[in-house]
């Protein structure tokens, strides 16, 4: 277990490691020796701190470790106020995002912030006694220990697990009990306690850092803030930004999460879908429709806001392309446009269908570029191309780590984070500290950035098996005439067009009755597809197109290969077709 | 460690015995002998079987384990639907809520089903595979098994665990694995992949019954429903209930729970307060207020929801008694109200103030009532009188277990939990796994709820003693002609009446300028305590009154006992007092 020991002067949760705060067996910087090898990157660490970065717009690995090293032990106790900013490498000459008021609701502009939160920062007095939060005394809390049994990189299967797992503990008090062996920077004392609605500064400096390695947002006001998952992230961000009596709608994929709209619908939020290829969203379709948007005829004011999925979308499997992500970033400038971009599947980007295929190639791959080069390939977020300051982006760790963490993040200009964690206060309180700590154990003090990399070049090589799987079961078991589909190049979902036109009653019935027909054929054949109509932003305008979603992560390579089969004999019963 | 086996015929969610699905090491019916003896309350279970209830509205701990043992296991896999009723005993010959349509938002009433959610019900059919839902597969979760040490009731103190704690383990698989010898009704496995919004069937189980055997609301539909904390169960209620355009308002407590003030603002709901006195808001106000209700004077629709802390109320420390809940209840009858009972801190309902003083005393107390004697002597809550399903009642384990689990749950009449659940799908979908699959360990497979009633009476007796230690200061400390209190008979705030009148600049300074003061005078001395200004409902009245608030749940005696003599000090240097 890698167990590294930091701080930084600029915020109040720190202390310097000569504080009597941080003594113990964890205080003082770091050896250098303490991180394991395989946390650095390309450079070694002790090289790097006198040379100057190559590329200053790139953060590294080595360059984090090398701030947190500088800066010594984190102490940030219970309810410690912290901030995304106290973690993030200096922003000198970037320029600060644009004030956006003008997209703000009513509810969201005069949100105050709350009064018993606030009152916190007289906490960090010296001596201080607090009679003001109705925080319970932590000898209260059930629970001496938590522990745990996790994967050791880069051996990440089940099967290596049990062999040779690590077994991490987490303490009740372990920041402050200098006997402990297991002395860290967050114990059970603080995590199970109230806390600040953005998250403990501990998972916040690892959301904030990772952010920074993989998108880097080009303006320097940016925040990250933890959520309890991008599902409410994307409540409060459409109770943020769009107002029913102002008859704001949203614009997004013409297919998309049907959550989403699920989600915007009794706000009073009208959606409304873009034309996409196999691409996703088409940037020109996006211009034309805000260019020719008439109020009357659609029933709301011009879309403000964007809900875009780029990678893997939800149900399409589309992924947007780097030049793709920047048309659509113009368009947005365009129209001012504000981009919420949900990005669950983002990590889960795969090798075109075909190649680097066999799991021998697969692993010499993942070697010969590393983590230096799985970060390279990734398409750039429309995050990191954000000049203005207008992108949300949301990420979660459902898809990567487990979906029951009810945890993800948030990253987008100061003025919005601000305004988002203003409403959390009052409404989620930010997520389970139980989350909380378990990851920042997990992620940060064990696996480290380059560790948690490794897992998700693991996860991304998985997904890769499955897809491969299904697309494999689609070759030999459907009719190519009346089925046809694009190899998904990222997340968990495989969307197959089904022909209406060819079918049998197509005169005589309507593409959803058709729809439903296969649908219940699936069912009493025992595979459960999702029904593309489920998924129509505007689902009172008839289809004219037949689509069903199916998904690769879930069942096993046998089962996912027989319910194509079962899904292509469904298809040929409604259709009427031999067997 | 308790390990009972349970099953039911009336759920979805659950299988007979003799289900392929239930087989292995914890299978079939509980032999009587597995529970623990403490498990028990007054009769023995086997004897209860045969005979009938003595008291039909009452239900016991015995009679949830009977029910129990007879269902058989409970099988809940992974995203299974359950619903609290299943667990209930019957209701027979009560009646149902009336239905309160009227009562509900815009927003509320056109919520639709989360139509990913529904196709889960196609998963009970034996042999589906399921390429529907975007669930990842547990075998990507980074999570082996998870540990804990708890304490041993009715050995409860930290010191107490050290030594002879439970040591529970949670491994990924043990609802399957019948090699397991930890196999149980939840594992990692389910726990840690999506589930229904409106949480686990395994501990919505034991919320029910415990529900029952303190509540046992007198309706037949009743249904308990999990949150991520009443913080947010109040938000979704009041978005439930309260419309914006229909110029909503709420009713409260003059002085409320000030996060609650902060979550209605920026909905556009108007908060008026109701006077009080010690024993809470007074019914007689209530209906004056509403019988004298002025829409144009009041710029507000008659309010139609109280929110109310019952027990322990944040901040005055005020708590109903049961006469003053039946008032209230008949007021809100009268005038159709919507109450929202918010009760935290039910279970800290202490003994009066110099009764049954000292530690040995105290414990003897406890032993000769056991629990039941304790159930018996709380004060029953709004919900058991809720003969109309006007009631919804928010709980929460955040002051009787961690805050940090983010976890609590309602109880209301069918129709508003269904409208709520409806809401929790598009935003937060329910608590953290990590927090539900911990729970259930420790309170149902390891407490039971004996075991957690004896936690709730060992809590209570704690904060008594904390009580105690703040009033015994007080009436050191502080000078009884400016400052007066009443002891506080629940919860963890004491509230301190300044008599502003007696202040030497009473003629030039307001009550908020006074008060100010004073605060600032706290902090420089060294203590942070709450301004009554802060939790008025009606902050653009003038005060007239001056209070500040106190906790006795956070800091150590010692410190109490100085914070309060800082307190002091504090206002005889604003009141220029002679030390």
């Amino acid at each position: 277990m890698r167990r590294s020991v930091r701080a930084t002067a600029r915020a109040v949760v720190f202390r310097s490691s000569s504080s009597p705060l941080s003594r113990g067996a964890g205080a003082g910087p770091a050896p250098r020796n303490h991180l394991r090898a395989w946390v650095h990157s390309a450079t070694a660490a002790g090289d790097r701190f006198n040379a100057p970065p190559l590329r200053p717009d790139v953060v590294t690995i080595a360059d984090i470790e090398e701030r947190r090293a500088r800066a010594g032990r984190l102490v940030a106790m219970t309810a410690a106020y912290s901030d995304s900013d106290m973690f993030k490498a200096p922003t000198t000459g970037k320029p600060k995002a644009k004030r956006l008021d003008h997209h703000l609701s009513v509810e969201s502009t005069v949100r105050e912030p709350c009064v018993l939160k606030q009152a916190a920062k007289h906490l960090k007095n010296p001596g201080l006694i607090s009679l003001g939060g109705g925080l319970p005394c932590a000898e209260y809390f059930p629970f001496e220990s938590l522990s745990m049994r996790v994967p050791q990189p880069p051996s990440f299967s089940e099967a290596a697990t049990r062999v040779d797992g690590i077994d991490v503990r987490i303490g009740k008090y372990d920041v402050t009990d200098a006997a402990s062996a297991d002395a860290s920077e967050y114990d059970l004392s603080i995590a199970l306690n109230y806390g600040q609605a953005n998250g403990s500064a501990q998972l916040t400096r690892f959301v904030t850092e990772h952010t920074e390695l993989i998108c880097n947002p080009p303006y320097a006001d940016w925040r990250s803030c933890l959520t309890v998952g991008s599902t409410a992230a994307l409540e409060q961000a459409l109770r943020m930004l769009c107002d029913r009596q102002r008859h704001d709608a949203v614009l997004t994929e013409e297919y998309s999460f049907s959550t989403a709209l699920e989600t915007a619908a009794p706000l009073g939020v009208k959606v409304f879908g873009v034309r996409m290829d196999k691409e996703g969203l088409l940037p020109a379709d996006l211009d034309a429709v805000l260019a020719g948007w008439d109020e009357r005829a659609r029933g709301a004011r011009k879309p403000h806001v964007l809900y875009t999925v780029p990678s893997g979308q939800n149900p399409t499997g589309a992924t947007q392309g780097e030049q793709r992500r920047r048309a659509i970033y113009q368009v947005a400038q365009k129209h001012d446009l504000y981009i919420i971009e949900d990005e669950p599947y983002y990590f889960l980007q795969m090798e075109p269908y075909g190649e680097g295929k066999g799991e021998k190639k697969k692993k010499k791959k993942d070697e010969e570029e590393g983590v230096e080069g799985f970060l390279r390939g990734l398409i750039p977020s429309l995050l990191s191309m954000d000049v203005d300051g207008r992108v949300m982006r949301m990420d979660s760790f459902s898809k990567v780590v487990v979906p029951g963490s009810r945890l993800g993040w948030i990253t987008a200009s100061e003025q919005m984070v601000e305004r988002f964690i203003r409403h959390a206060e009052v409404c989620n309180q930010g997520p389970s500290g139980f989350s909380q700590v378990i990851l920042h154990k997990l992620l940060d003090e064990t696996w480290g950035h380059e560790g948690y990399i490794r897992w998700l070049m693991y996860l991304r090589g998985e997904y890769t098996k499955r897809r491969d799987v299904i697309l494999a079961a689609c070759e030999a078991h459907l009719l190519r005439e009346v089925v046809s589909w694009n190899a998904p190049a990222a997340g968990m979902f495989h969307w197959l067009k089904v022909d209406h036109s060819l079918h049998p009653d197509a005169a005589t019935r309507s593409i959803l009755e058709i729809e439903e027909d296969i649908f219940n054929l699936c069912i009493d054949k025992g595979v459960l597809v999702g029904r593309g109509s489920w998924f129509r932003a505007e689902k009172d305008t008839a289809p004219t197109e037949m689509f069903f979603r199916a998904t690769f992560a879930a069942a096993t390579p046998e089962n996912m290969t027989e319910a194509i089969r079962r899904f292509g004999l469904a298809i040929r019963e409604s259709y009427r077709m031999e067997g």
